[in-house]
């Protein structure tokens, strides 16, 4: 088994310095080929070259109203008390004899030569003349060039319309074909290929009618790749799936070489045994970068392939003026946040300048860090936070770094960039966010930390459902939820918080961690706590005293965490030490992720609520009943933002589909207590 | 001639309620139907109802790292100085015999049962054991899970993936492919049918073709709502051009309205004798609105269609639930600002309704008006500003209001929102502004106000095309540049003044109009200045003193121009005064304004620049040589912003564009004046 243990891992500024200049040099780092695309087909396009008007608009002197066109001078002296009388006449080109002509028009039709205004329809009457023939009367002078849109008005022949490198809107293609444009010259949309190799991917497709193995992977990458490079304005072909065989990946990256200009190979780039993007760049060109000192993402791969009978340099529709056959192809790395991270730092870029644009620059905020992020010196890291509007501040939390948790992408709501000199920021220090989403959507979104339960979820999704407000939830466990609420990190914190002496939930600890806070606690839910057991209880796992027994593998929630509380609540009652549990060492933060210990067979029980039981067919074994509040400040209670959820709070349908979930008690849901 | 005159003219407030009652009585105040689409083709798409986990992801305990899987308690104590040795084996479901067993694991694959941590490849050392079998060595202890991904780590079969009403980003495709979904449930894309009407309508193709005729308009208001719709996540069809004939256009509705769920008759919605959308509307359904108070746009019609014979009902996928035969169909009126704008207004916020969202908002922000706007009480007016950033504050000036001039909408940076019950707003007040374009993009646009020159449409094409700073110019002449720069409404200003005394541009003006200014004039070029008249000179016009001839009809400039002063001056010289030039009352704002008025016939001759003689191709008298500087603070000329305009003065490429334009002088380009 052949073993590759090295890669280079190079400062992020070299290997886009050493990619730029390579295309550089092959003629690649410069907008691709216009082509002429009809006006009506441009929307979203990007203007090639400068547009001048080939037509004046309008391209006569068009009346401006529905009216009457007449001599200006011929109205001297009209007024309320003595209006005058014009005869109405069919005359276009020849001047008419009569003493005040007066002729019809619609809006946009053409002054008749000898007209220089028009009278509209409201400020006229139609009388008989003393001549017996049809007459208009009108009560007001008018001014020359009254309600006429003069030649050019909008345009002028020969006018700038747009300028190059401009993305066309909808008003745009107005302009355009208003100048008398049937096409525009656009540049040519950069095509993509996305070639997934990997003998353990199988297709969302085939997991959906088959099922799905150990050792398989749902192949997706090149969804989010496509979808990338689709946004932003290239074409993307997504390539069947690739095993891991070295002539297998160099015939795809050939073929697909032919006719694109750009190829992401996806994964294969890291230094395992069955790594064969770096061979195969190299057997079909030049391998620029390999590794790459950013995180997450290491092992990219920048390359030029030379390709001989490539097809889309000897159409008409030369990809650059500058033909040539070097084709850049970006080894992309196989987690998927690393993948999707590796399209916005390389491919953008480089799709940005085929089309004549910069990079694209993500609106930025100032926000206050709520907890300490170390990052590994001599890496650029780009860590996910969430991001929430708390008092009129921007408060920042990084969200799990793992490279192969697409959700920390997906709930994101920026990028904190670190470079690679530092060694991190201290909680408390303001950073900068890149956001992923509008900082208007963040003054819509109430932030939730805190305890884990499943009906945040539901709140979420209705919420979502009813627009407004958004839900942002962060699980870190109940006492790190009122730590947060203390230092003005979040607007609510789910809290079950079991207070031994008086058996109430929650009270003593908010008067203890916001002792100088007026506090309002409403109640969500009442919920059942119990052991979480493989179906048929194959163990016999009952009551508290289970915990200590010898023969079983416990797994644990988080310090912190109310259920952890309630644990060692009851271990205390009955004398049992930590010690004694196997497995109290072993912390989840959620408790599905207990259920999915507890499913996967790496444990055999744990503490959780029923839901999580169900949610993953576990067996259940009820222990003790529960009061879940969310816990907010006075200030927050009386805001307009939280109003929706309390709203929710006294909604039948929304208490009808938690009562729906298992071991929910909702008949104390709303209720209200000041603390 | 059957003329109506008669148009309601209700509240916008009151037209959108009513609109809105009516959708809401039929069904259709609310989201389309669901439709299940593959995850690769959702992206951008609007999520119908929440997702939830069908896999946990990884659904099994993966290797996080290449390298090799064992128990992590086999190596306790494990050190630097005192490894310990691993015995390699093949065994999978089979828990080994050997003492410390361990397997080559890649990254991404499943964990053998046994195992429960995986040591990395760069921290192994392979070995020959004692027994001759080939073993790996490792030098620190594991913690169990160490580089393990244990199964539900990204995703918990159950959990929420992504709520309603969501609009997919790539990285969400990620998230849903990978847990488990090869479709999901996304609204139905609104089918919006975009019927332009006229028998004066000619199509830009046809134009392209065979040229165009007075009378005669182009059409491409459709262009414009149908990208719009695009834009909007509807799908747009655009209908032929139906003339103006009742029967004619009562089929076209109809046959649309089978099978889309909304139509845009442009235009004939206002009260002129081919104005047939409100008769059509009436025949086929409920005239709900015909005419709102909003300028542009009053003659708006809003109906509801009864159609019969409906398909898209009767389809399996039914438009929405509550199967009906109404369709509503909005009147668009045919200027195209008004067109645009009623989109905007009437379109959007029911596209936005019918996929889950809420209207659209535009990012707004506070500037000052530099100039009084005058607005119509009883009308909601939409004026369009320019913006600019200068010295730190945002400013705004309305843009020319006539509903005709798309290029109006294509340059504006934004709408000002007047109310009914307002006069308008005085200059120097704070108004909002609703924006087309990023708040950053007007932090990067050089704004020119002054005098109007050709080269000005240059530079803003080479800024353009070098990316980075925008040039956004309004014409108001020399003087009128030189004071909207004393009241730091502009970064520089276009300036063309000859101080008869002295000879000298601007400079006396300058001292006059920005006394406690340091300023800097640099100059762009030296012009000539002459008769524009048409092809062949048919008057023989010649010399200052044709102005006065009573044969010929001039065309002025406006007040403050340096082109009128210029004339003035030059009158004063002759003793000729005002009254004596036929057409001195006649002001056009611009060069190509002037020559389009000698072009069209309207005047036989007036005062300009060479460039624009040729550009409308019209003969050129010359009769001075005159200055044009751009006139700067000494702040703005050190500024940042201004570098790559200044770069652009001595740049060969553009003094041989500006070279090439006929009476240009670019020897004097870049002189740089501290006055």
């Amino acid at each position: 088994m052949k073993r590759h243990v090295y890669l280079e891992d190079i400062p992020l500024d070299e290997a886009q310095a050493a990619f730029r200049a390579a295309l550089q040099a092959t003629g690649w780092w410069q907008p691709l080929a216009a082509e002429e695309v009809p006006v009506a087909q441009a929307h979203g396009r990007i203007t090639a070259t400068a547009v001048w008007a080939k037509l004046s608009s309008p391209h006569y002197h068009a009346s401006a109203m529905d009216g009457y066109a007449l001599r200006a001078q011929d109205s001297e002296g009209a007024t309320e008390t003595q209006p005058l009388q014009f005869t109405l006449v069919e005359n276009w080109e020849t001047p008419p004899t009569e003493p005040r002509p007066i002729r019809p028009v619609n809006t946009g039709q053409p002054l008749p030569p000898w007209a220089n205004a028009v009278v509209m329809i409201e400020h006229t009457q139609p009388v008989e003349l003393a001549n017996g023939r049809s007459g208009i009367e009108i009560r007001a002078s008018l001014p020359p060039w009254q309600h006429v849109r003069p030649m050019g008005e909008d345009m002028v022949a020969t006018e700038l319309v747009l300028p190059a490198n401009h993305k066309l809107r909808p008003v745009d293609l107005g302009a355009l074909a208003g100048s008398g444009h049937a096409t525009v010259s656009v540049y040519r949309q950069p095509r993509v290929a996305i070639i997934p190799t990997g003998s353990e991917l199988v297709s969302a497709e085939v997991v959906a009618e088959s099922g799905i193995q150990p050792g398989q992977i749902i192949e997706y990458n090149s969804m989010v790749l496509a979808a990338q490079v689709a946004e932003w304005g290239g074409l993307p072909t997504r390539w069947p799936i690739v095993p891991d065989e070295f002539n297998a990946i160099q015939t795809a990256v050939r073929q697909a070489a032919q006719n694109h200009d750009l190829i992401l190979l996806n994964a294969g780039s890291s230094a395992g045994s069955e790594d064969y993007t770096a061979h195969v760049v190299q057997s079909l060109g030049q391998l620029l970068v390999h590794g790459v000192a950013v995180r997450p993402g290491h092992p990219v791969i920048l390359g030029l392939l030379e390709i001989r009978d490539r097809k889309l340099g000897s159409e008409n529709q030369s990809p650059i003026s500058n033909l040539q056959s070097h084709i850049p192809i970006v080894g992309v790395p196989g987690y998927p946040v690393s993948a999707a991270l590796t399209g916005e730092i390389f491919v953008e870029p480089l799709l940005a300048r085929w089309q004549g644009q910069r990079p694209f620059q993500p609106q930025t905020i100032t926000a206050t860090l709520t907890r300490k992020l170390n990052s590994h010196t001599g890496d650029d890291d780009f860590v996910r936070v969430a991001v929430g509007e708390v008092n009129g501040r921007f408060v920042t939390t990084p969200i799990s770094r793992g490279a192969g948790v697409i959700t920390s992408l997906v709930r994101a709501d920026g990028i904190v960039r670190i470079p690679r000199f530092s060694e991190g920021a201290e909680a408390g220090s303001d950073v900068t966010v890149h956001l992923y989403r509008d900082a208007r959507e963040l003054a819509q979104t109430i932030l939730a930390i805190g305890s884990h339960d499943l009906t945040l979820d539901l709140i979420a999704q209705f919420l979502a459902e009813r627009g407004g407000v958004r839900l942002a939830s962060a699980n870190v466990g109940s006492l790190g939820g009122l730590v947060a609420l203390r230092r003005g990190e979040c607007h609510l914190a789910g809290s079950h918080l079991l207070d031994p002496e008086t058996g109430i939930y929650n009270q003593n600890y908010v008067r203890r961690y916001l002792p100088d806070e007026d506090v309002v606690a409403l109640t969500l839910v009442g919920r059942e706590q119990g052991w979480l057991v493989p179906p048929g209880n194959p163990n016999e796992i009952q009551g508290w005293a289970a915990a200590a027994r010898d023969d079983v593998q416990f797994v644990n929630r988080q310090r912190g965490a109310g259920t952890r509380v309630l644990l060692d609540y009851e271990l205390g009652k009955l004398g049992i030490q930590p010690e004694q549990v196997q497995g109290y060492g072993r912390e989840e933060y959620t408790h599905l992720a207990v259920a999915a210990a507890v499913a996967s067979g790496t444990a055999d029980f744990g503490l959780g609520i029923q839901a999580a039981a169900r949610a993953l067919q576990l067996d259940f074994v009820p222990l003790a009943h529960e009061q879940y509040d969310l816990v907010m400040t006075r200030q927050t209670y009386e805001s307009d933002r939280i109003w929706p959820l309390l709203d929710l709070l006294h909604d039948d349908d929304f208490k009808t589909a938690v009562a729906a979930l298992p071991g929910y008690d909702v008949s104390v849901m709303g209720k209200t207590t000041e603390i």
